[in-house]
C-alpha cells in the first residue's frame, strides 16, 4: 500500500484565522486511489519546523509527501528556499514558465516606470517560476507560482501552492494522470441512510458484515442526519455489487443514495426525472430548504418559488392561514403545517407542497412545545397529511440542518409512495 | 511565548471521509491567549504512529500538547493503552468517573440479563473512567469518557475525547480557566471590511501600518467576500484603541465589523436597534439570503419574511412583476429587480425590501447577460433604487454567497445612509 503524508505551510494555517482546506480535499480526493493517508500535518513558515517536519516525513519512509503554500513572491513564501537547502539543490529558473509569467505580467499592464517598483515585480516573477534543479514542473493553468515534483530517495514530493483553486487544478490535471494508478484500487462504495438509527441500522446488517468480514471491510459511520455505511474490497475478483445489493434489501426506504449524492441532490433528480413540480412554504427554518434545493444547478427545472413565513402576519396575510387556526392552534402545529403546504401549492401552482413549522431555538420554546419541535405539511396531488418530529440537537444551527434534511426526505418517500411511475 | 502542539488521533479523520473540526475550533480559541501553536498534526490509530508523533513533540519541548481522539470504549480506541504503555505509566480508575457512569448507564436501562452482554458493558464503564496514574481527571460533563491532563518533564499534555461537543465543553469548562491565563496576553483585534479591494485597502493605511510596526503587527487578510485587517500589539503599555481609530478614518463606510461579527449579525443588529422591518425577494439566490438573516437568533424581531421567486412565473404571479416589463427587459434587469424590492415591501408591509435577480451558473449566461450578473433592488420608506454588480468567482457557491453578502452590505449602507437616528 502506497503511504502518505501532507504537510501544509502558512502561519494563517495555525493562528485560527484560516482553515486549511487543501489537506482535507487532497484526502478526499485520494479517497479513489489505493493508498493509505498516514498523517496530515500543519507547520509554520519558519525553515526550522519545515526541516523538522521533512526530517520526520523522510525518516518513515512516505511513499509520496504532499507539501502546499509558501510558494508565492513573498517574504513570508520560504518553502522552495528551504527545500533547497534542506536537499541540498539549488533553485533554477523555469524558461517555459518565466516566459508565460513575463507575457501575462507585461502585457496586462504598462510598463512601469519606476525602475525601483519594475526591478521588485521582476525579481517576483523569476521566483515564481523557479524549481528545484531535478524536479520536474508542475504546470500552473490559472495562477502565477510553478509546482515541481520530484523523488528523494524512493520518497516521490509533489510541491504545491497553498491557493486552494490553484492546488486543486494541479493535482487534477497533471498528478493524478502522471502519477497514480486508479485500476488497482478495489472498489469502495458509500451507502446513505436517513431515519435509521445507527444501533438499529447495525442490527439490520450484523449478519452480512459477520458472513463477509474477510472479503470487505465494513464501517457505520453516523452522521447528525443520517447513517453511512461504507464498503471497501479488500481482495480481487469479488463483486462488491452483490454486498450493495444483499445490504440494500434490508435498508428499504431508509437508503437514499450514494457516494457523493446528497439528499438535495436526490430529491432534484427524482423531481426532474418524474417531471413534478415543486413549491415550498418555510417558517423557523427561514429560507435553508430553498436554499439546500437551489444549490442543485438545474433546480429552475422543477422548482417555482418559495415563501419565507417568518411572522405569524405572513403565514396568515399571505399563506391564507386563518388567523383563528393560528390562535387556536399555534403556529407551531399540525393544522397550521398542512395549510401552509396545500397553500402554498395552490397559489404557486405546483404538483407538490412541502411545508414546515417550528421552533429552532435557543429561545421560543415551552414545555408544550419545546425547542427542536417540528411539524412538517405535505401536498402531493390529491394526497395530503403532516408529520411531526422532535430534534433533540439542542442547537439553533443543527436542529435547523435537521429540520431540513428531514423535509427533503419527506419529499423523496411521498413521490417514491405515491408517484405512479 | 507558549509554545502549542495540536494532535488528532482517529483513522477516520485521514481517511478524507471526517473534516477534522477540532483542530481548527482550538486554534481559534488559542487566539485569545499569548500562545504560538507550532504544529498540528492527523495521525491513525496506531500504536506506532502515535509513539512517533508523540516523541516529535516532545522532543521539541513544546510547552502544550493537546491530543483529540480515541478515548471511546470500542477496538479502534487506543489512545489511553498506548499513552500507559509510551510513558509506562499504568492507568488507574478514577472512582468519581466511575460511579457517575454506572448511575448513568444502570438507571437509564433495565439490568441487562444475558451476563456476557452485561461484562462487555462493565468493561466497557470501567475503560472509559481510567486515566494515568499521576495525571489529573477533566471532567467531562456531557459524554462518557474521561479526560486528563499531566506533566511530562516541562511538557504539559491534555487529553481529550474526539467527539467535538465534548472536547469543546471540557477545555472551555475546566482547561481554560485553570491552565491558560489570559490578562499576560497583549490585545488582537480584527476589523472587517467589504467593497474595497486589499491593494486599495492597502493603500488607504500603508502610513499608519508603516509609522506603527514595531508596537503592532498588521495583517490584511483578504476573503472572497471582503478584506480583514488583523492588528496585533506587540509591546505593553500602548493603546490599540488609538490605531484602531486611525485606521477606522481611513475606511469609512467599507468597515462593517470587528472580530466575531459577520454582515447578517451586523444586518440584524442595525435594523433591530432602529426598529426597522425588512422582507426580500429572491431569485438567483434561492434563500441563501433568508437564509443567513435567520442564522441568527433574534431575526424575527424585523423579518417578516421573503419570498423565493425562482421562476418568472412567480415573479408575475406572486410578485406581481408585468409580463411585459419581464419580456422587455428580461428577469436579469434593474427594472425587475425594482420592481420585486418595491413589490415585496409593500405586500409585506415592511419598512426595508430588498430583492436579487442574476446568474449564479453555471449555465444561463450570455454575452450580454454574463454568469455572475446580478441586479439589487432595495426600497427603504421613500427612497428605491438598484445596484448593478459582477462577480467573477465563476463558481456556483461562490457567486451566490458572493451575491448575497453583497445584498447585505447594501442593507447596511442605505439605513447608515437614509435612517434618521
Amino acid at each position: 500500500m502506497i503511504s502518505v503524508s501532507i504537510i501544509a505551510i502558512g502561519d494563517e494555517l495555525l493562528n485560527g484565522f484560516t482553515i486549511d482546506t487543501n489537506s482535507q480535499w487532497i484526502k478526499e480526493k485520494l479517497q479513489k486511489y489505493k493508498l493509505s493517508v498516514n498523517r496530515s500535518t500543519i507547520i509554520p513558515d519558519s525553515k526550522e519546523l519545515i526541516f523538522n517536519e521533512l526530517q520526520h516525513s523522510l525518516n518513515q519512509k512516505y511513499d509520496f509527501i504532499f507539501i502546499s503554500g509558501g510558494l508565492g513572491s513573498t517574504h513570508d513564501d520560504v518553502t522552495k528556499k528551504v527545500l533547497s537547502e534542506y536537499f541540498n539543490i539549488p533553485l533554477v529558473i523555469n524558461k517555459e514558465h518565466l516566459s508565460f509569467l513575463k507575457k501575462k505580467f507585461y502585457n496586462k499592464r504598462k510598463q512601469n516606470k519606476n525602475i525601483d517598483k519594475r526591478n521588485k515585480i521582476e525579481r517576483g516573477i523569476i521566483s515564481q517560476a523557479e524549481i528545484l534543479e531535478n524536479f520536474n514542473p508542475i504546470k500552473n493553468s490559472i495562477g502565477t507560482a510553478l509546482g515541481m515534483t520530484g523523488k528523494i530517495n524512493k520518497t516521490r514530493i509533489f510541491v504545491l501552492p497553498g491557493v486552494p483553486k490553484e492546488l486543486k487544478n494541479m493535482i487534477e490535471e497533471t498528478i493524478f494522470p502522471n502519477y497514480l494508478v486508479l485500476d488497482s484500487s478495489f472498489p469502495v462504495k458509500t451507502l446513505k441512510t436517513t431515519g435509521i438509527t445507527e444501533s438499529n441500522l447495525f442490527i439490520q446488517i450484523e449478519d452480512i458484515i459477520h458472513n463477509n468480514k474477510n472479503k470487505f471491510k465494513f464501517s457505520i459511520l453516523p452522521h447528525y442526519t443520517g447513517v453511512n455505511i461504507r464498503i471497501i474490497q479488500l481482495k480481487e475478483n469479488l463483486y462488491i455489487d452483490n454486498i450493495v445489493k444483499k445490504i440494500l434489501d434490508q435498508l428499504n426506504n431508509f437508503y437514499y443514495g450514494d457516494d457523493n449524492d446528497t439528499i438535495e441532490s436526490v430529491v432534484s433528480d427524482l423531481l426532474i426525472k418524474n417531471n413534478i413540480t415543486l413549491s415550498i412554504a418555510e417558517s423557523c427554518t427561514g429560507g435553508l430548504i430553498t436554499k439546500k434545493i437551489t444549490d442543485i444547478s438545474g433546480s429552475s427545472k422543477f422548482l417555482k418559488g418559495s415563501i419565507v413565513a417568518y411572522s405569524n402576519e405572513i403565514k396568515n396575510s399571505i399563506l391564507k392561514v386563518p388567523n383563528d387556526i393560528l390562535n387556536k392552534y399555534g403556529a407551531v402545529s399540525s393544522e397550521v403545517a398542512l395549510l401552509m403546504a396545500k397553500n402554498v401549492a395552490r397559489y404557486f401552482k405546483t404538483d407538490l407542497g412541502i411545508s414546515i413549522t417550528g421552533i429552532s431555538g435557543p429561545s421560543g420554546g415551552s414545555t408544550e412545545k419545546p425547542v427542536g419541535l417540528y411539524y412538517i405539511g405535505i401536498l402531493f396531488r390529491e394526497h395530503h397529511f403532516t408529520k411531526k418530529f422532535i430534534s433533540k440537537a439542542n442547537d439553533r444551527k443543527y436542529n435547523r440542518e435537521i429540520s431540513s434534511d428531514t423535509t427533503l426526505n419527506l419529499i423523496r418517500l411521498t413521490v417514491n409512495k405515491y408517484h405512479e411511475q
